[in-house]
């Protein structure tokens, strides 16, 4: 929209940081900011997600309507063929729109292009689980309008998405409420992180008043989509990929709109109208009540405290919501990179879930954890396949997929990023141990963690010493490829090997020191390249300067030996970590949303607190307030879970190798207060740091744990508090970007 | 074709070897067999090729007439988009075809599919330059038919070829000679060494009786086709993409028909006209005097006499004969890694060029190499604006390319192969020391060398120590990629920077060793990987493997550290040599026809030469009787030029490090004489080599060089005479594909 339709001081915001909801104040200006929006204001609940588009027609947005798992295939092709490069790839669609309301204001269309904006306001609660909007808008003519509409995806019934509407003006007033099929979408933009949109994905299969079924052209997923709307008289026009009702009245108009979809069903259609039938007689009221009383018990465990950084406090809810939303579930499906906030990624999924999100979901919402594996677990026997086309014994993973086979094409980071196998093998670890989830261990996780220990054992090779090797792959960091020796890989893999035991000895992997430099190589001979010139530098470097220059040079995009810090911490001294953390940080540029709540962790860890800080709200605020370019093809849901490593890794020093938990907690000063829980196994953990102290208090069982490196046993009658040696705030290392610095005091 | 149509004996082979000629007796079954047949049989000047195409209607071939330099542009697509990553390629495409004459005898169409073939020869002669077929045919109504077509492309006329026709038979016999545009192809194979096929790639500009002009749709290069024919009476009849002659007669029936072209011309009608009219003119009998002139001078320094194998000595005059097809220049154009033989590689020319065939053309016709260098120069803009998309000073010359412009698609192989940038600055300095021609130097030479350099100079960077390395590149062997310290790549950088001398110190690279097995390592860390497993494995590697599980093994996929050992043999001790081509030779798969020439080489010079003589065979006749597959898609042109190396440089122990020619000659007892000549400045000289002697004589200047390390100098009255020591035949080392042995005494 052009600027001059809109009062400047209507131009969308986020309002200041209220504790439990986010508040879009006036109307985003330009495509870039209203898609940024609507990632924000996205409702998901794991199944359906619902891009934040306003309900009127409106040019700017990219409509959005996912259901988890619903794709189509398309040819991937390349310059030159190559043996066991992927041909196809899944790319998620824009599924069924239940989400238009067109309105008629007497003969004007209700249209913010026009007429005065005067009010417009947005609020996602997220305790209550919804999205509400309030406009007041004069016509062009003169006449002012108020409308309200409150969306909801329910967490408990996992089919269904509801809208109440209410308009109000002293006028005769129509809407059309469309649940639309192939509507037509912009186009996709030159960045390789974002999408391929395909047009007209659905072929219809059948339609009546109050459903519209249809099946994907190529990967033949039939959907059946089902509408109802209550609380007004209307009348219903339907044609094959499209169902409108359409009703009026004078001086104000109200109704509730209700659609359900099934989709990978056995009767889609009868599973629809029965979903939609059983929502559609409990009412909005109910469901709305059942949202807050999941989102409840959710927040229970889930929420975490921050005193004295309203911002980052509101960041780190935010974040929390949108990684539920993302990975809540009611059977195994995958949680993809951007949930279903977008179509960024294609909708694949990547190593961010297993790394980042599960870790989170596994001591937070455990059984959604459980449920995420359970699903990468179900595509087995195609990582099984995979590891045949690359030569490997065992099972690897793909890089990127939405049902299972690899997505990614072939390339040096994706295809030789081999660690993901390493990384779903720790996640299945985690998750077994925190939840004591033995059923599934049995029946999943111990053959996911075999098959991949297979891969790991096919591909390590011993030197003329010994030593145990892992040659030619990409790490963490994708501004290197084809390493040998990359120490995260290394950490996974020796991981996964000792957890699977296949063989008498445990393996031990190389790990590349530089003695000259005194820190170790994030791959063999990786401190030994030259220096990147950072001056005048603009970011993400991937989109101003070639791959192989950047393999060349010492620039890491993101947290990569950084990361094997984190997760492997055993693996090194403090006075390393100290050492490596300040070398890296010369080095690395943050061109990941992975990256700051890694940095956050490890700043934490080696007494960097305000920088530990500074990452922490990178994260917790990147999609909220960053102005990130790339949030509009979907929020960045790992970097979500990140602002709560940032949190409970860094501030409260949670560690979990060998599935013991250990806190090293530290709060630097100006931050009076951090509180969170984790569940582990039945029993509740809740911790509450300030920068003096530490209590650890007990739900259930008694839960063991080392406090700064001594073994504690804490039970649920007996608060374990206790002091913290306070520590010199450590000023920050050189970065040539540093992060923004955090006002405090 | 079927071969229940043709009497199996009639199946085409190439018969047995003879000195001049190459003649197949029979006609090839099968698509397979009639690609590679066209491809040995192709003619071509270095601007006009016209495949073995029979002349009627013939569904398993693969129609080919190629102009050089004559282009459509495609995209390029990747899964991924990337920044730099090549947008576009160029794609040689089928020019318009003047060679189809269908013949009808009375009223049955000369179709060997049918009726009895009794005799089909075809004869390519190696000193008339020409292609003559005889066919003795009966038709399925019983009339014998007798036909003979001989084809030439002039060397003297680079815009003329010409063919005479002559048919005889009992019956109405009536001919419709086509000059035919946009003809319907087969499609593309699926194997990256392919080439992709544009349909229908001309739009009409004009047309007249005997003019065809066109236009390629997208590249915009215009084509003029002129044709005459002549010795008969006949009607015409012309449409925008073809032009007919048709004359009919009884009893016998003869004409020349004569085609012309003009293209990247200022007016190419009147200039194909021009040209088509002064060879007209001329006639059938003056060009085919001229032809024989040119290539008596040719043979007079470019022959290499091999007595004691008659299959080699045929294969390597075939080899040379292809050289000069595809090299010979009226004026600077590229020499494609095909020639004009077919669309294999997009018709793009590689490092072959400058690596294989330009020190054979140094040597053997310099002027050719000099054109062929001067093109490269006049693409130094293009290189330029390509290094600076590769972050890198200088310039740097594509991968592939027909006029400049990088052509092939981003790759770990293509992209990173920077050594090509050595492998023209090398053919610069050795082209300039043979032929003394300093204006080239002056006007060109110079400023590639000096700015290939500056791009190395970017690249290079010191250790702690002071060493200087490369990082992130890769070198011939494409089974490795993005390695650090390739030795080859290293070399020819070091050469490329001493030439240019932009420093005060002269640069010396690191030549990794491995201390432990005694040898070079081809790159950093190669040979710590683990050892390919060979078992019932087939070849090439590449369609059986991925990329990535070949990169992690050592195995090579052609002479890399080999070639380093040829080219920069000075860097490395006899002893190391030794040691090194054992190694390398147990881990080398040939599964690229550069490979055979280089290993010939140093088998030989380590002692192996019952080895040489096997590589030697292997690539004298690798398209002649090796049944190598991709012959199809065109000749290996730098194979061609291999067995010149290999006899020259492998038994005739020929270097020319610096610019200084040395020899260090050596025959296996079983090969009783070799004998080659080197132009060199205004002298030639030639060298005469049996098992116990050589001798050097000398035509013009007295030539300095080295025999056996000690410097001679011969002068033009006195031959220089001198015994060679025999030494033992060293048994060859394991090798994991070993070259047929070749049958000797």
């Amino acid at each position: 929209m052009g600027s001059q339709a809109v009062p400047e001081q209507l131009s969308g915001v986020i309002g200041s940081a209220e504790p439990w909801v986010v508040r879009e104040i006036g109307l985003p200006d330009g495509a870039t900011a209203t898609r940024q929006s609507e990632s924000v204001f996205a409702l998901a609940n794991g199944h359906i997600g619902l891009r934040g588009n306003v309900e009127e027609p409106y040019p700017d947005g990219m409509p959005g309507t996912y259901l988890n798992s619903l794709f189509e295939e398309r040819d991937l092709t390349y310059p030159e063929a190559g043996y066991a490069f992927p041909q196809r790839t899944q790319t998620v669609v824009n599924a069924p729109n239940g989400k238009p309301v067109a309105l008629f204001v007497g003969a004007e269309p209700f249209d913010l292009r026009t007429g005065t904006l005067r009010r417009h306001e947005r609020v996602l609660d997220l305790r209550a689980g919804t999205l509400t909007r309030e406009v007041e808008w004069t016509s062009p003519s003169g006449v002012d309008v108020w409308l309200r509409t409150v969306r909801l995806v329910s967490f408990q019934r996992p089919s269904v998405a509801v809208m109440r509407y209410s308009v109000r003006a002293d006028a005769e007033l129509r809407v059309e409420s469309d649940l639309v099929v192939n509507e037509e979408l912009p186009g996709a933009r030159d960045d390789p992180r974002a999408s391929a949109v395909i047009p007209r994905p659905f072929r219809a299969v059948s339609h009546n008043r109050d459903v519209l079924v249809h099946r994907t052209g190529r990967s033949g997923i039939e959907v059946a989509s089902a509408v109802v709307h209550a609380g007004a008289d209307g009348k219903v026009d339907v044609g094959p990929d499209r169902i409108r009702w359409s009703a009026a009245g004078r001086g104000e108009l109200g109704f509730d709109k209700l659609v359900a979809y099934a989709w990978n069903a056995v009767d889609c259609e009868a599973t629809a109208v029965r979903e939609r039938d059983a929502a559609a007689t409990a009412g909005f009221d109910v469901l709305a009540a059942e949202q807050r009383e999941y989102l409840d018990d959710f927040w229970s465990t889930a929420d975490v405290e921050l005193d004295g950084d309203p911002e980052v406090q509101q960041g780190v809810r935010f974040g929390m919501f949108h990684v539920l939303q993302a990975g809540a579930q009611a059977g195994p499906h995958p949680i993809a990179a951007k949930g279903l906030t977008g179509n960024g990624y294609d909708g694949h999924t990547l190593w961010d879930t297993e790394a980042f999100v599960l870790p989170v979901l596994t001591y937070t919402h455990p059984a959604c954890a459980g449920l995420a594996l359970r699903w990468r677990h179900s595509t087995l026997d195609a990582a099984r396949e995979r590891a045949r086309e690359l030569g490997l014994a065992g099972a690897s993973f793909p890089w990127r997929t939405i049902t299972g086979p690899e997505c990614s094409g072939y390339w040096p980071a994706g295809t030789a990023a081999l660690h993901v196998n390493g990384d779903i093998a720790a996640a299945v670890l985690r998750y077994h141990a925190a939840s004591g989830d033995d059923d599934f261990m049995r029946t999943a996780g111990r053959e996911m963690v075999t098959e991949t220990a297979r891969m790991w054992q096919d591909l390590v090779f011993a030197d003329d010493s010994g030593t145990a090797h892992i040659a030619g792959v990409t790490g963490p960091d994708e501004y290197s490829a084809l390493m040998d020796d990359n120490i995260y890989t290394n950490l996974v893999a020796q991981q996964n090997l000792r957890a699977a035991a296949l063989d008498d000895e445990p393996v031990e992997l190389a790990l590349p020191v530089d003695r000259s430099r005194g820190v170790h190589q994030q791959a063999e001979g990786f401190t030994r390249l030259p220096e990147w010139d950072y001056e005048g530098e603009q970011y993400p470097l991937m989109l101003h300067h070639p791959y192989l220059n950047l393999y060349r040079k010492q620039v890491v995009k993101q947290a990569d030996l950084v990361l094997a810090m984190m997760v492997y911490g055993e693996s090194f001294t403090l006075d390393e970590k100290r050492r490596n953390f300040a070398y890296y940080e010369a080095r690395t540029v943050r061109d990941s949303s992975l990256s700051a709540p890694v940095q956050a962790v490890l700043a934490a860890e080696t007494g960097h607190l305000s920088l530990a800080h500074d990452y922490l709200a990178e994260a917790a605020l990147l999609d909220l307030r960053g102005g990130g370019e790339s949030g509009g093809d979907g929020l960045h849901i790992a970097a979500c879970a990140g602002s709560w490593i940032a949190l409970v890794m860094g501030f409260g020093g949670l560690r979990d190798e060998g599935g013991r938990l250990s806190f090293t907690p530290r709060l630097p000063a100006h931050l009076p207060r951090l509180c969170f829980h984790l569940r582990w196994r039945e029993s509740v953990l809740r911790v509450t740091v300030t920068p003096v102290d530490v209590t650890y208090e007990v739900t259930g069982d008694p839960i063991t744990f080392r406090h700064y490196g001594k073994e504690v046993t804490v039970a649920a009658d007996q608060a374990f508090s206790v002091g913290i040696e306070p520590e010199q705030d450590r000023p920050a290392p050189p970065s040539p970007r540093p992060p923004k610095r955090r006002a405090h005091s």
